[in-house]
């Protein structure tokens, strides 16, 4: 694609830490989708990503249309560089692209003894509370807080009942999937995992008494990354599939993403907070549980399970994914 | 009580702004409950509120056991105060205690083109997905942010399928809740308003197979508000109702809070990023809703709404909450 090497290597580790900690939708089975992007020319494989507005805390990044698996890292290196400085780092990103898992790019504050903040907006999928219109997307947060002797705490979550990889799993099994997940046009519920093509919706986090607090988390994902920066919201996020047409009337640039770094000890010493959070993780993790078969994880524990097997054991591959990597290696006069 | 007249008045104006804004359960009905604290010597009515640790975008308070319905107010200050210097502010509390409605705190930063933030922890109510116990309070989270014409957009939320409150309600009209809400003490469903009494316990946002994300969030308040500050977390928060003892092995000071404030324009221009809210509200409040009674609502409508109703028509209190306030009257020789 005339991506530089550095770049490169850098994508490929943010899709491979999808594989590895069984994010299956988000590693290398979005290559393709990726590739079709640049083709469509929607993505710039060579972005000069660059601060656009700083202050000491802050910074506005231009993503320049490249790979959101380029941007965000340099993006979220910048948010950790003004905590080093100021205590704290907040950076608003405009003029992006899918990302990958918000979680890679929340962790890498992790080894600074910082606490990492990624989120992202996403192409419309969600209709908001009492809503026939699907105004969000998924808008995924990550926040990732350091242990000492414990492994760190990685939570990484879709704002809708469901991330749409869930249902893309769905899809494939050709199940249905449970009620509360999606609605339809007519905004009924719906089971029917391939509701969205005739039109339906996902619903925000939360279900039939509580989806309007799944619709404020969307919604602040969707104003942090997008209003801030001035990159695509609401309706206007361009799809992530390049055969849909971009929205005629862009409100910004790209999708936006936003990233921050909190120093611990910009609050009291890494020290004693680490051995506060081992305190915290085992307190929770060894609460008694509903079943012995179901135990109280901490968030990051299956990821990390799965990490630590897909490392010695490999990464398991659908049909359909090794297909389209076997066509992405012909085009590419790459050997597989 | 002793309190100095100027934090009296920050108490009594937190307190009615919950009246106002209809969030009945944190207004005036909870004053006797501050009372009993600061009887069995729980509360400071003359706390010295001080910064023990800051860097230029952050900062810790002792908030000396005070109301903390007066700590909040003052590092929520020091928050804005951060952003002007650094383009944000963060504030971990600790050693305070309930903070009445956390969208008021958030809201203070609205005035100087801040987006606010606030965050607190509460005795343990919930308990996380999978587990038996009571670990977690129902961990607010309140985001506040500006717009130009259009009202502010204000989310304010448990992170509980629902608020305390809301049970509150039913307990008193003897009602049944919603499956979702509530689990009995061997882990199941129940739908007793009263199942709290029996040991049982709220459940996390996200329902039946989404409650691992409101876990996630009620989780990450804690840790901001408590691990980062040197308070109290998890099942070592104090109880807010005096008759209950506190846990005799703390881990830390009082409660903890959280505070953010963000200058819009260390991201963006002020009224470039205004306009574009205008644009986000009217765009999702416009959109075609699933029946003409339940329009599409912004984060904010249904208080602000009440708000205008009450401060024209008056705040109507239950007969109970008269009575408790009569009670408080005649303790301190004050006319109602």
């Amino acid at each position: 694609m005339g991506c530089p090497e550095a770049d490169a290597d850098l994508a490929t580790e943010v899709l491979l830490s999808a594989d590895l900690r069984g994010i299956d939708s988000h590693g290398v089975a979005r290559l393709i989708g990726y590739v079709r992007l640049w083709e469509t020319n929607r993505i710039n494989a060579c972005p000069q990503v660059r601060v656009v507005h700083e202050t000491p805390s802050t910074a506005v990044i231009d993503g320049d249309r490249g790979l959101g698996l380029v941007v965000a890292p340099k993006a979220m290196e910048i948010a950790i560089q003004k905590a080093q400085v100021a205590g704290t780092g907040w950076v608003s990103v405009k003029n992006s692209n899918h990302f990958g898992i918000a979680g890679y790019h929340a962790m890498k504050a992790l080894s600074q003894d910082m606490i990492g903040l990624a989120m992202t907006n996403a192409s419309p999928l969600v209709a908001p509370t009492n809503s026939l219109e699907r105004l969000l997307g998924t808008n995924p947060i990550a926040v990732a807080i350091p242990a000492d002797k414990e492994p760190a705490f990685v939570a990484d979550f879709a704002t809708t009942t469901a991330a749409n990889g869930k249902l893309e799993i769905l899809q494939r099994k050709n199940q249905e999937a449970p009620l509360g997940w999606i609605q339809k046009a007519d905004g009924s519920n719906s089971t029917n995992a391939n509701e969205l093509k005739a039109g339906g919706a996902l619903m925000p986090l939360g279900g039939e008494t509580g989806s309007h607090k799944g619709y404020c988390l969307g919604a602040v994902v969707d104003i942090f990354s997008a209003v801030l920066s001035g990159a695509n919201y609401g309706p206007w996020v361009p799809p992530f599939v390049s055969f849909l047409p971009l929205p005629s009337d862009p409100v910004g640039e790209g999708i936006g993403h936003f990233f921050g770094a909190m120093r611990v000890d910009a609050f009291r010493p890494a020290n004693e907070f680490k051995a506060h959070m081992d305190n915290w993780i085992t307190t929770f993790r060894n609460s008694r549980a509903k079943s012995e078969e179901r135990p109280v994880l901490i968030p990051g524990d299956p990821e990390r399970i799965t990490e630590a097997k897909r490392i010695s054991e490999g990464i398991p591959l659908l049909e359909p994914v090794v297909k389209d990597l076997e066509t992405l290696a012909q085009k590419f006069n790459l050997s597989m």
